[in-house]
């Protein structure tokens, strides 16, 4: 059913959602595109994507939708409504959320595709533009494991570790916690290089040495480059990431659980966007630890 | 000059001491050793390493001598005194702090052994336990570069990446900027993990998926392990982190340079300490997260 040669439906074209994509077409898939801003999905129509006006369009003739959206609320759009997928929904189709969303909407989706004799996934990545871009994402799925294997073939095309982490809703979870690591390792890295810069050290050479330790990690390796350039161009958003953190924290509100180092770098992030810099990548953490300090690392000006 | 044959002096033979000297005797140097307590040197001195009263006994019989204690205080210990290092010190002789310790006090050291024609390196480490065992560890120095030069060929029979980071003091610098970065990963990882056990995900499946993706660090796949299995032993004592990171804290306030986060995982691991865990490994973080929440990873009991 998923061979070369199938029809797969494709919804968001973002910073992740257009190469992931991109790859389905490169492995000769037939892809059915919708997106909210036509202009974005442009490149991917010009190598052979067919547009369709509504996400309710594109799961009429296809078997099997991934939708890669930014927000809660822009996963419910592409669901629910008049021209969404599951008021086109029909048995046997399987929907594949990769939006990074709540756990509880995942359920919430596998349990109106099941009302239909269809079937859902939740299937969220980490890897960031690199990952994407490289085909090496990791893929958390929480559902069904039948649906999942049925699908694996189409997720080893756009990742490398591909994991079933549980029912409904698992794989949000799996993100989410991910999330945590990241936010703790992020702050960890703002504020080694601020120390270093202060220090006096050569900060590409400190890279140098602390790639080679136990603190070693891939934000290091991939975002701390920038930082030192001051590019803090996206390749995975401040207003995404903060959204993350905040669904955490509500769960874990729910959990009983205290996460007092996430709870600090949501505060921290909440100040990057209070700066204006919601927009730009997560490495941006690091513009408002400057301005907390009123210091700033050596290097070109902000561009 | 520092030749297979040559005899060098050791000093410390802890948790990371022994097999970085072990190295050395294995590849065929002479060693000159000294501990504070014999018997933990006794491994070393079945293999062939000579066993020396005092570090001025230890210092008089060799061109270059490494130490790697504990605390500040024993540094200061080694070095200074009667029986210390400098005492014994003849002009043309390096010695070679591998201790993680304040950049002053490396400074003071430099000086003092600049005093009398001799040369000082602060050289500490990142890589942990296994990092020592394998030689795999990242060597960061401060001091004069020429004198580096001539020591590498020792540096590099214990470690793999060998950066010059500045003057005196800077080695330690760079370590501490280091510490900082694995500050943050750790309570990343930690409250990762609770969020993960408490979602009900299965937790080695779950590390799997955040492996794989941009949360990926040495620290995860090291510690993260340990912690499932409720071994808190310790590869880098709770402690000695609390040390470092206090150092960091008091040359932060000197440079008016805030760092909330490592400021909280700072207050994290006094909690650590004040539950009796001052002498586990750093992965113990874990207990005071899960106190905190009165809850526990599922696994066996606490050994």
């Amino acid at each position: 059913m998923t061979t070369s040669g199938t029809t797969i439906g494709w919804i968001g074209t973002g910073i992740m959602g257009a190469p992931m994509c991109g790859h389905l077409l490169a492995r000769g898939y037939h892809v059915r595109l919708h997106n909210r801003t036509l202009a974005r999905a442009a490149p991917l129509l010009d190598r052979g994507a067919v547009w369709a006006v509504s996400p309710r369009q594109v799961v009429e003739q296809c078997d099997v939708v991934f939708t890669m959206v930014g927000f809660q609320q822009d996963v419910r759009q592409v669901y629910w409504g008049e021209a969404g997928l599951l008021a086109g929904l029909r048995p046997g189709v399987t929907l594949v959320d990769m939006t990074t969303s709540s756990p509880s909407l995942a359920q919430e989706i596998h349990a109106a595709a099941r009302a239909k004799g269809a079937q859902a996934l939740d299937a969220p990545v980490s890897g960031g533009d690199i990952g994407a871009r490289n085909a090496t994402l990791s893929i958390m799925v929480g559902g069904d494991k039948e649906a999942l294997d049925r699908l694996t073939p189409l997720l080893e095309v756009m990742g490398k570790i591909i994991v079933h982490q549980g029912g409904p809703g698992a794989g949000q979870h799996a993100k989410l916690s991910n999330q945590v690591v990241v936010a703790g390792t992020m702050v960890g890295i703002c504020e080694g290089l601020l120390y270093g810069y202060m220090a006096g050290l050569d900060l590409p050479m400190l890279l140098q040495s602390i790639a080679g330790g136990a603190a070693a990690c891939r934000s290091l390796d991939v975002l701390a480059p920038r930082m030192l350039k001051r590019d803090f161009a996206p390749g995975f958003r401040v207003d995404h990431f903060v959204k993350d953190m905040g669904m955490v924290l509500d769960e874990a509100k729910r959990m009983g659980l205290a996460l007092p180092g996430l709870a600090l770098v949501h505060q921290l992030y909440l100040a990057v966007q209070a700066q204006g810099h919601g927009k730009q990548g997560t490495q941006a953490l690091l513009l408002a630890l400057e301005q907390l300090s009123n210091t700033q690392l050596a290097g070109p000006a902000v561009g």
